[in-house]
């Protein structure tokens, strides 16, 4: 489906076009048009890669989908994959975002998310003297909003972590706990493989030999490698915590464990006594001074109640009760 | 044993050639022979590295077998080691597919599995403005068709990882768990090996210093290093989550232990408490005066019953039941 | 908030000068200014970036905040981010040091952090031929300031590290020590987040080509990158011990279970054993001629006395009890 | 001791010659001297550094032996530590070879080894066109040799976990388990050390700038390279299994406590429930009807089997007997 | 404290000299002068600095000390921090030796240590012919010596872990065993920190751009990397193999409570089943014949001691005792 097909002069909107305009626009020294796609059908797509010549190995990533993220020179034109991360619940959505940009072109496809850019083409188009830089700035400004949608799904999962870590400290629900931890894991690994791989690909845009297209914008694609650094190690980090916070709810239950053997130990001790003094007072010996006493019944009983609350009291003092 | 012997001009396909006339096509400057070999015996290999003059070291490893993927270059022509794999159940079949690459002639032979590589030659033959690029480009359509089938093989892992994580948490089979976890490591590492080496190799084939026969077609390389690379960074989120599922499961065990503490101790406590109380009554002291009571026996059986109710009660309400 | 606002020259202070000179001192081919800010507003933000020329892309970055520490070149000037880490209790604070450095200005701000850099003005200007060097050093003198205050922050962690073995050791409070390490741990990782990304920044203001305001004091910045390794490798040895800790902790919390079993199991024996043999006594067969011997019935608790007291020396010397 | 000493020229044997004829047949330019010692005494090394004007540093290393695999430039002569590697039953031995290669000599040294290099030496003096290549060529097939015989070792080591892996699966020896694993673990070590270094040091000999001896035979080191890199991947998968074993063992002890302990509970209640019963039938009340019935005994009999039976038949179907 | 101070010309001791008169000997243009201080008063440093004109930055390193191990160029001179270390029973000390070494002096000074470089000296005086090399070969002297003690320690902490090897399986000292782990982790976290540093700050002493003092010596230079890369790779082994002694000891412990439940279970056993028996024949029904025979007593106690005996057996059997 097309979203938007509009040519840009001179960092200012000529007019919104039809398809069938674009190779004229193209052709025009100073001017690019930037094209949105949402979920094309492949007959789109090969209309696009004819309009602007697309290379026909980008153009089967583009179709297939599921790629890595990447950004690939071919020729003086580049391609990229980004993935836009969704958090619903315990879900996550990753939906694709391809960019192929040429000197006089960008043409921006998404596929499997709701997110639009319209707020990105807003921006750029209110600020004349930056997209003035061309295609290579609108490819920066769309980076730039789909990575800054990163920060909040991990602090999103950081948040989910540290309500598990107070549940595991609470130790009640040991069970539910790791399977929180599991899944939480299982999230990290997804928005890992969204994150990583642009981190290198990002950096060949600004140091070393910069593409054509991002000739004069190297600045801005470095802040987006430093926002990706930031939440790369963000992740790192919550990743090395959900492999502690494991560790930490093994032991918990370990010492669960503990306690529920030190009780039972305590309380077994409670009942055993009394059952061992009326097993010696139910022994059938004729010569037993203490049953014929009027006091012996009540004597034993004292007995038995004295015996448990010394017991009682010194489990107590040890923590076993 | 011979597949194939066919010799192609141009990006069109000139004859089925028989092994003798191989040389003589070898040495026309445009044309270039593509021979494919199916488990070839020593004689057949040794007829073939006089007919192509192949490096007699790649020839030992392509007799041997057994070899780590690779891509090496003997002067101007290249020596390929690639694997194959295949899941039958719970084996893991990987056989090996040798490619010698020269400017005009390519040499597949494949070892240990019955997987071909006709669609690769049909395909290839329908494209002659790709084939025009020589034996490069079919070097390229196999690794490419390899690789493609690494994809399904990582699928079905991670169904296998779904699945038993599902057993894990169902928390019933712990011990075919740990059996099936270890079981799937092993095919990681057994993948892995087949996928890693070549991920290296492969970059050389477009990066830098290119080997003369894939000069023109670097991008297509390129495109197969991604995917190794996707595939590789599917099997290291399996191996991560298959050591978390391990620990998972352990932790699982863990609780599960104490799960059959906690009842056991809830069971025996139902059980002692009527013992001793029956034990106080059965004690021999004269004066007990409950023992004369009508209803006394009555009574004991009810106190008996009511004291384990409420622990009944008790226990349940903390989960121990 | 603007705390001090001074142009210097020749290494000597020249004058304390308002906002609105800054542009004019800024002409002067051998002076420079040293602008220190605290919690900036936007606007004042806003006001020093028109004064020094200051990269939008810096501004925005210093505005947002919580950024991760970096050292960037715009043109010939440098953009620097320090976290300073102040612990207060449990709590770790991170503080964030902005620094714009250009050839004949340095301007810092800091944000969130009560830290103030009085003392590195004043040894800077007691060191004239030093502060000769120009803005670069002043840079030097801020950096050295903020990763001096490193160690100790390290230091207390050790410390609390140290304690925390102890009490490991002790063995009584595995939970608490279970939830101290887990702090420790986060702890670490947000000093760790302060420390890291600096190191390659700082490694680049004295090898290779190195940026304009940093020529001529490289063997400073070098002692800095020198403290920061340090640093790092003091944080690399608590975190792997902390990890053990752990593992040490969970061992501790397994072998008191042990110790528990078999305590619980000496004293059942010391019970049962007497149980068992009043029951037996406690049968009534007609012909059961201890019961009628005079002396059985104390014989018998002597017996049971006797029993106990071998069990009790046996468990004692394998330890049980 | 001095095994061989013998001179060749354009690939082939001239004679066997006495040591102090060697420094003569090293004048001539196309000849070469290939000398054999085993486990020579400090004077026999001191006269062939003489004899071959060896540098200093190397002699030493080769004197005091237990140097890490390692190959050294010095000047346009190498000098090159291997190990041996020999699997005797639980130990592992390690010999040394040290080999010192100059354009027009080779002088190899084993230690500590009865592994001998006559094989090598019939192998090269039979493929004269080959051993022209002169003492480079020596120098590989002294290396090929030894790193060949790595790898039967390796599979040793492989068969060695998967005797152990069942074993684990069986359960039933976990104490002898761990030791085992232990024991595989320090043999992969020590035959790691014996590989690693190597890697680094043969990739010298083929790519980048080569030393002189070796000039001409890179692909032949390349093939050695190879051979070691697929050592070390077979090493790094039998690491990572033998961890995961390791684990494997701890989650299988703990299954089976918990078997223990299901088991220890079903018996505990077999015999607790009739205690039980016969400790109600035990209380003296006057009042007891049951107790005067004829059948009350085979009654209660009855009852304590049938409830047994039925727990017996509750535990065997929930796996607890 | 002075230790030393010594002029050389050409490799031979020309004259032990005042502190006075260092100055005037580094002038010489061949001469070299060698000065050794012990825990030097800062006086003796500033001293120290004004004679051979020092680095101020290098001199408050030295005298900070706490450094951690490295190799500064300072212009044409080196400064160099090495560790010494000392095993002290369960202590590590960790003394400094600081170099200052410029083309015609070399100052050592040794901290926190009592371990000299008398045996250095004399060595070194020797050897004209390598002394000739000056100050280079002093500063390898020195390292060399240094480095070379490192092995003793790292083979002492070998030992240490034999020990805790065997008392693992033993299995009897569990907690000593655990902290005893954890007290060798830390020590090889000492070790190592002195001893990584050094590897890489080495290596450029022998590689690439080789600073001028050490010109004409690197091969001696590569030779003490090469110590410094065995000494790291058996730190590593020992690293690894304490975490798997570690888990070996938890697996053990775990096993260990698995073996005491067992007997616990099998001795309740032993003790439960006569008790049952004698609680039947406490029951005090009317009709219960066997009350009655004349060797019902002895019948029910050879009853209890035939079962005892038959489980004894079987428990036997399966191990349980």
């Amino acid at each position: 489906m097309l979203v938007n097909c509009v040519a840009y002069q001179d960092g200012r909107k000529l007019a919104e076009i039809r398809k069938e305009e674009i190779s004229e626009y193209v052709k025009r020294p100073d001017a690019f048009v930037w094209v949105a796609l949402k979920d094309p059908t492949p007959e789109e797509l090969e209309e696009m890669a004819r309009e602007f010549n697309l290379h026909q190995l980008a153009v089967e990533d583009a179709r297939h989908g599921h790629q890595r993220p990447k950004i690939e020179e071919y020729g003086n034109s580049l391609f990229t994959v980004l993935h836009v991360i969704e958090l619903h619940g315990d879900e996550v959505n990753i939906g694709e975002v391809n960019v192929f940009v040429g000197p006089n072109y960008i043409l921006s496809i998404r596929q499997r998310t709701e997110h639009g850019f319209g707020e990105v083409r807003a921006r750029a188009e209110s600020e004349p003297e930056l997209l003035k830089n061309g295609s290579g700035f609108v490819l920066y400004a769309l980076m730039d909003n789909i990575v800054d949608r990163y920060f909040p799904v991990v602090d999103q999962l950081e948040i989910e972590l540290e309500k598990i870590e107070e549940l595991i400290f609470a130790a009640e629900t040991p069970k539910a706990n790791i399977k929180a931890l599991y899944g939480l894991k299982h999230k990290l690994m997804v928005v890992r493989h969204a994150v990583e791989p642009l981190i290198e690909a990002t950096h060949k845009l600004y140091g070393g030999r910069v593409p054509q297209v991002c000739v004069g914008t190297q600045e801005y694609f470095r802040d987006i490698y430093d926002h990706l650094l930031r939440v790369s190690s963000q992740l790192d980090g919550l990743r090395d915590m959900v492999i502690t916070a494991m560790q930490v709810n093994l032991s918990m239950i370990t010492l669960q464990e503990n306690e529920v053997t030190k009780r039972l130990a305590a309380y077994a001790a409670l009942v055993a006594v009394p059952t061992m003094i009326a097993g010696i007072y139910g022994m059938n010996f004729k010569h037993m001074p203490e049953l014929d006493w009027m006091i012996g019944y009540p004597l034993a009983l004292l007995a038995m109640g004295a015996i448990d609350g010394v017991l009682w009291f010194k489990f107590r003092s040890i923590g076993w009760i």
